[in-house]
């Protein structure tokens, strides 16, 4: 077990919050996880973080629910499709996807400023990407420099100790290739995470949407098969 | 009605907000108010919200439920005693009191971006003040500015509509009396609002805790009696 500094690390489950998770415990930081029950179409996201934390000896782990339909606007917690892509298509870039959900990024960090806070922590880690996800305000280096510099003067932490609070996005500037790489190097085994925006009843992957076109292409580039893929 | 811009208004129910709801609504703006139930020891402060939202003609009212209790750490949603202050006695300045809860504001302000970004608002109102409430980190104006940058960097609308989104304190250098003399120069009947941390069983305020001694200074100082108390 590590014996460093605590760090709160955003975990989905996904790929890319998986590697996250495998490179804050690689700098040496006693990893704290927080996962959100946000009426998600689908419980196998909250399952995949439940494994990932197990298999990397996570001292703490908080299921936070915040309710996120209130505000609707989104394909992956309202009615609206979820957009499928036709063998070959590509997403497309540069617009906003309707998988965005209204702040939802902003209000996962705030939920880990918190505990952060409450254990003492200086440091959070999140697998925003800046790439794969331009379509994404809140994945981009200006918002996330924007939002340490609120961490900052939010904090007991900040105001009496002095303290520096960091947000760390490890993969910002990485391709999906580039991060399942790094994460293969430090020993993530990508058949526990799951990325699929509109699984099937039984939690497997759709393969068509953007972020299943995203995690196959980064398999392909790299010349290998998605192990959690049957 | 108001035929105004939509503004989401933080909304507790508690003297400040209820004077900031009002400050909103000479102001114009088309009301939209945000509660939160985040784990307070008491319900009265929602149903304070619930009468005040109801009295200003709010056109749509939400409330968020959230848990802030599995970060612990504070008077108002844990076991800690909140402070009662002796006859004559006044608050601890410049410590941050055990009432502060971590993250607080900016949960609150992040659930507000999000329903703002939904109802296509671009001005959001909550009641701080930097005055009287010296001890919360997350309620003085370099925070609010340093949040203001991170809303605009976060949304969809700042993007692709190169929209400008406010966040108004209008309370933030005003003196509990100031606050009071503007909400009655408004029209708001504080009878109808709630201040205090830790009310009895029949939601009547203890008048001993810092919230009721700022608020009780606040009618003294403007020589009236608090229509609340009765």
């Amino acid at each position: 077990m590590s014996s460093g500094k605590p760090a709160v690390v955003l975990l989905s489950g996904g790929l890319d919050s998986t590697t996250t998770l495998a490179i804050a415990k690689e700098r040496g930081f006693e990893l704290y996880a927080l996962s959100f029950r946000y009426g998600q179409r689908h419980a196998v996201e909250l399952e995949a973080a439940s494994r990932v934390a197990a298999a990397f000896g996570v001292k703490r782990r908080e299921v936070v629910d915040i309710d996120l339909r209130v505000f609707g606007g989104s394909a992956l917690t309202d009615d609206i499709d979820v957009p499928h892509l036709s063998h070959g298509e590509a997403p497309r870039t540069g617009a906003i996807p309707v998988t965005y959900v209204p702040a939802r990024n902003t209000i996962f960090l705030s939920f880990a400023l918190g505990f952060a806070e409450t254990i003492g922590s200086t440091d959070i880690f999140l697998g925003v990407n800046a790439l794969d996800y331009s379509g994404y305000p809140d994945c981009r280096p200006e918002y996330l420099r924007a939002y340490e510099e609120v961490a900052n003067l939010a904090t007991k932490a900040a105001v009496e100790d002095g303290g520096r609070l960091s947000i760390h996005a490890p993969l910002i500037a990485m391709s999906k290739a580039q991060i399942i790489a790094a994460g293969m190097a430090l020993g993530v085994d990508y058949a526990m995470t799951h990325s699929c925006y509109d699984p099937d009843e039984n939690g497997r992957a759709c393969r068509s949407c953007d972020s299943c076109y995203l995690r196959a292409k980064g398999f392909s580039e790299l010349g290998l098969a998605d192990p959690a893929l049957g």
